[in-house]
């Protein structure tokens, strides 16, 4: 840390491609010797890696699919989840309910009820094919390291109230539109969300309703928490990248939270018969958002090329851009669909995320431009929709130095070594602490994944990682105390 | 015509380009006058044009779908539209029958029972959302050519018998294989047809079933005419494409189909989350789809480019590639579809059609080569599966020198003047004549419809070119008299 508390050890991505061989075995527990298996059970190991793991599983087979893991905003999975997630906390020894955007709290007073709370969170929601430990790793974590307070009798020492926030949505596949939850909570959540349809025309309010919530746009304002009655929010949560399995460290601190863009890209041009138009008299929309892509691709990979007067960016915001940019094209459709048609119409979805604020805007400028002169060229007409915005997120530095600390103390205590620094990483994942930080100061913990796979059933961490989480949130619970 | 009968006027596509602008409205009869009117009486107009527009329109409300046509392969509505025809049939003095495969049979025998007979047909089935004339106007023409025939007492001087077919499927739609009537009738169809399901399970064979037409494989191979029984086929067909519109001349003679190759291509990559994984580090399928895809544009907009080497074609090879090749996405999907994954597979169709059975092949090898080293040099893999392959169909010279005369008479008569030479085309679009072109000689006529528009409900021909394609069909029918 510098003077200031802050942390100054950020490894941009392109560093850790030198990184990729090193070795990262010494900083696990070997074969456990007698005095670990001794210390084993002093850091909990049943409650904070056994139970922790077996939780993650039995939540990871609450499903909406068949052969799949898929939990959307308040779908009959997710409520099962719920309700399964609410007899942990209370295990845990925590106070617990369902607010009317249906996050489910746990709470624990400590020694002084009215000192400002510190919040836990993540959210139980997925993506359609999901891993098991995105988001739910944060709310066992935190679940798990409560419970060892319990069990030692130490709920009563903490210095002030805790609350863990299981968020009902973040992923927003269902209403394609993230932190409903915990937007929510933050007060950043407009009424108009209530009325968001999803495919099937069912609103945010009828699922809510359905659900025997009653949500008004009353109760939904009434939801942000106090901010004066708030000390800050702490999210722990998987990489969903490769970079701590590369430095072989297990947890890091994040420093930040990339901004992002969503946008919708529609393109229309003439449907026909695939047989009897010749290709020069076509106007393709398939080919032609072909076409954007491919640019899309190639500008976010080589940003400086394409901003070459600088797209009023200044060295910073186009070093930024070249370290952190990514995009990405994850929906794509066509009208009609059929494949001896050429397409009247093909919609296809950007991710646009970056660091800086001020590069992805240059960087979502230039890209519409392009896109309109190849749609003016291809005689394709061209709309582009911003469905969805975040600034970059910074994290408080106190709270960082704090989880930093945590971390360290995590690792020293399994390794009984004298550890690495910390590594300090960028989120280009979007997390509920990005909507909690208009509440109050956040502060994020990353823990490594194989891989750095995410979104996906090959989405794994290893045991003892789960556990190393779990010490680390113990740790900076008794920097409360 | 050349002196061994062969039309000689083929259109290159890119030449009609150059014909954009040229006027058609002389080849319409203008406002009647009375010369005209009477002209008119005698001209057949109530048969060939009123009552045909009639049953047109009538035929096309005849639909599975509610708001739009939709009639797949012996569908409830396919059923009833087969039962409208087959009074048409018998309104014209055809004797009728329904085969094994849904096919619906009108024969008249003329004077010569066993003389070899003609065969004119088309489909009755329809894509989904489609235009009332695709398939239809080739039935109805044929059967009110012989309802003038039969009002003139002359069914009974046809040299010869001729069946009018109204095929079951062509499109394909939900068995996804086209041809199952047409193929039968020419003995081409594998008898695992009957075991192709759709989308529910449903097999060929059960629909027919369901539809008390007991079929078994035995069956099925008898419904292959005897070639030595069959004089010839001819088909009349919308053009779906937009060179008549251009050449303002209303017939043109077929002087092939193209042949067609249907792909699909699946790119398998890494998923991952949108936001963690490195620009450097990503192998994502979408990109490399889009790569593909803008490929598959370049290489059959100048197939010559692409072809240096020649790719095994000669110049007669890459000169009708050059004219005819058309290429189109018309399908894709990404998995798992959600914007903010970086999609794990995606898959897309390819459909490719040319005139020139060599060059196609050709295009194609190179294409699957081009493929397989861009998704080399990405690290995804790519399958390409050949989903569908048709050789190209050259149409019969003396068929189609008979079938231009009948189609410059039909024009002549109605206009009174001397006419233009009757365009030759290539069909981009698959027909039920490349079926039958297994079992005997073929010919087409192609009528111009409005903007070159097809599979949509904009399909539109106009009132008097209904008319002089039923004149065009007569006057085929009385040269065997």
């Amino acid at each position: 840390m510098t003077a200031a508390g802050v942390p100054h050890s950020y490894i941009p991505f392109s560093l850790f491609l030198l990184l990729l061989s090193s070795s990262s075995s010494h900083l696990y527990p070997g074969t456990a010797t007698a005095e670990k298996q001794s210390k084993t059970r002093s850091l909990h190991s049943e409650i904070l890696r056994d139970e922790a793991v077996a939780r993650l599983n039995d939540l990871g087979k609450v499903s909406d699919a068949d052969g799949y893991l898929e939990r959307t905003f308040m779908s009959p999975a997710s409520v099962r989840a719920g309700i399964l997630i609410r007899e942990w906390m209370e295990d845990a020894g925590l106070r617990t309910w369902v607010d009317s955007m249906g996050n489910l709290h746990g709470r624990v007073e400590g020694m002084n009820t009215s000192a400002q709370a510190l919040l836990i969170g993540s959210h139980m929601d997925t993506v359609v094919d999901a891993g098991i430990f995105d988001g739910s790793l944060g709310i066992i974590s935190a679940i798990s390291a409560l419970k060892v307070l319990k069990s030692n009798s130490k709920l009563g020492e903490l210095k002030r109230p805790v609350e863990v926030i299981a968020f009902s949505d973040e992923e927003g596949v269902r209403f394609q539109s993230t932190f409903l939850g915990s937007a929510a909570v933050a007060g950043v959540l407009p009424v108009t969300a209530l009325n968001i349809s999803d495919k099937s025309g069912v609103t945010v309010q009828d699922v809510l309703t359905g659900n025997s919530i009653e949500i008004t746009e009353e109760s939904l304002l009434e939801l942000k928490y106090d901010p004066a009655s708030i000390w800050g929010y702490v999210e722990l949560h998987i990489e969903q990248g490769p970079v701590l399995e590369w430095t072989g460290f297990p947890l890091a601190v994040v420093k930040g939270i990339a901004g992002q863009t969503r946008l919708k890209v529609t393109v229309r041009g003439s449907q026909g018969h695939a047989g009897t138009v010749p290709m020069s008299m076509r106007r393709d929309p398939m080919a032609a958002a072909a076409e954007l892509i491919v640019l899309l691709e190639s500008l976010c990979k080589r940003p400086r090329e394409f901003l070459l007067d600088g797209g009023n960016c200044d060295e910073y915001s186009l070093e930024s851009l070249s370290t952190s940019l990514v995009c990405t094209v994850g929906e794509i459709s066509t009208w009609p669909s059929a494949s001896n048609v050429i397409p009247g119409q093909v919609t296809f979805t950007v991710d646009l995320r970056a660091i800086d604020d001020v590069g992805r805007e240059a960087v979502v400028y230039e890209l519409s431009n392009k896109i309109y002169k190849i749609c003016d060229r291809r005689s394709v007409s061209c709309i582009i929709e911003r469905k969805h915005d975040a600034n970059a997120v910074i994290c408080d530095r106190e709270l960082s130095a704090r989880l930093q600390s945590a971390a360290y103390t995590a690792v020293h205590r399994m390794t009984g070594e004298i550890q690495e620094e910390v590594p300090v990483l960028m989120s280009g994942a979007g997390h509920d602490a990005m909507a909690i930080s208009h509440l109050t100061k956040v502060g994020m913990l990353f823990v490594r994944c194989r891989g750095g796979i995410s979104h996906s059933p090959e989405e794994h961490v290893l045991d003892d990682d789960v556990w190393v989480a779990g010490l680390a949130v113990l740790a900076f619970l008794e920097s409360h105390m």
